[in-house]
């Protein structure tokens, strides 16, 4: 497995003067993304849970839909562990290669959606899940504690999956925020427990039209973001039924869809 | 051209108890990038100056190199703004179509960074600019000021082109980061600017390789982040003798790369 942090020196500046000393950084790396030993995607991360990255990447994707259609992941490459080689089902690998895979399918976002719920395999509003605004409260705080390697670098997004009560279940880091999504949601998949009925996913930035459809292949249905949302997570939200909490900074939150989940 | 903002409904938590109030979201939409009428990618942007978001996105893929090898730029598409056709000078695009263009097109950092070396058409490493550090500190600010729309939403990546006496030269927002710089950078282009040899571009987050890269495709010769910078940011940037801050938080900063061109 790769590092996640490096060291090196830094010039630190205060004010007009500077002096010399050592800063920590988070890895990035390339890691591609093969299907059957043809080449999918290169996605920059962090390296480490790279089989987590590719299931996750693969459900979200709509190529896999849970455990079983995932049949071998190995590393590849001489020297180096970023290439990650994904081994499909029979069928699944059929089905995969009839279809071109996009983030973005439509080109515009109402296009988009609706691509997205013609492939949903979950019904995430039909979730009964409700979450105390109390609960929601705490997870920052909770997210913040268990992030080891934030405190370090300052460097790294965090997704973190809890359940209704605020139990932490996942904890993932990477340079970029889809990665740690994908990373808990991939663990999640290889573990066997899709739909993640009754959980909350929590990411430390921005919820985007790209994680709230991770979200919802995941079954998941509350996402909560420390920062803003954008217009199409609202609307993808809507549609699928999923409780979307936006600037969740205690004592305060935004519930933008579905807030019937969110209690006193 | 699109909304850049939207406007809806909320329900406010504060401590266990909620009010209904409409909030104002980034808007986030598809925009697909055609080349001679053929699909090359879809990115995720708030819609605004798509023509400088394409310049800037053909250029750090190496597609273009200048103004001059691009010929055309349209909107396509019944009912919306969702697509841009560029038409590339005659023999650029009989250059394009030979290789395939990737953000990563190694499999580990070095190679990525050697790829990208091989075509690198400024000599940043021999720009002799020089930014006081009092002038850095103060680009923050500036760009918050210059952030209209951020105050509204709390949902926008800003990119800041400004010349090393701190003068800001170009604006753009973006719910990505990296559409913010292709903003910026296309904008240059257009405008026949390139090499932009003396000046800063300030980023509102993190220091990523995808930014660096596009940094140095512009000729930029100093890059810096509010946030930190990867590993692979600071790698790129030493090879490519780009001055890379990060953490830029007035009084302090840290310099990573190329330290000479910070002065007191």
């Amino acid at each position: 497995m790769g590092r996640v942090t490096v060291r090196r020196p830094v010039e630190r500046w205060t004010g007009a003067a500077s002096v010399s000393r050592v800063d920590t950084l988070a890895v990035e790396e390339p890691l591609q993304i093969r299907v059957g030993g043809r080449e999918l995607t290169v996605t920059m991360r962090t390296p480490g849970a790279d089989f987590d990255l590719v299931a996750g990447f693969l459900l979200a994707e709509g190529i896999i839909g849970g455990r079983d259609d995932l049949v071998a992941m190995k590393h590849c490459g001489d020297d180096d562990y970023n290439v990650v080689d994904a081994g499909l089902a029979r069928e699944v690998a059929f089905k995969a290669r009839a279809f071109p895979t996009s983030s973005a399918c439509g080109v515009c976002g109402t296009e988009s959606i609706a691509d997205l719920a013609h492939r949903a395999r979950w019904d995430v509003a039909a979730d009964e899940t409700r979450v105390p605004a109390e609960v929601l409260g705490s997870l920052p705080g909770l997210l913040r504690e268990a992030q080891a390697v934030f405190s370090r670098t300052g460097g790294l997004h965090a997704a973190g999956l809890f359940t209704a009560e605020g139990q932490l279940r996942c904890l993932r880091e990477d340079v970029g925020r889809h990665n740690a999504v994908d990373k808990v949601v991939g663990h999640a998949l290889r573990e066997g427990l899709l739909p993640l009925s009754g959980h909350v996913l929590l990411v430390s930035g921005r919820a985007s039209f790209e994680l709230t459809q991770k979200t919802w292949a995941a079954g998941i249905p509350v996402l909560a973001a420390v920062s803003a949302p954008s217009s199409l997570a609202v609307s993808l939200a809507e549609k699928a039924g999923i409780t979307l909490v936006g600037f969740l900074r205690p004592p305060t939150m935004n519930v933008y869809t579905a807030t019937r989940r969110v209690s006193q």
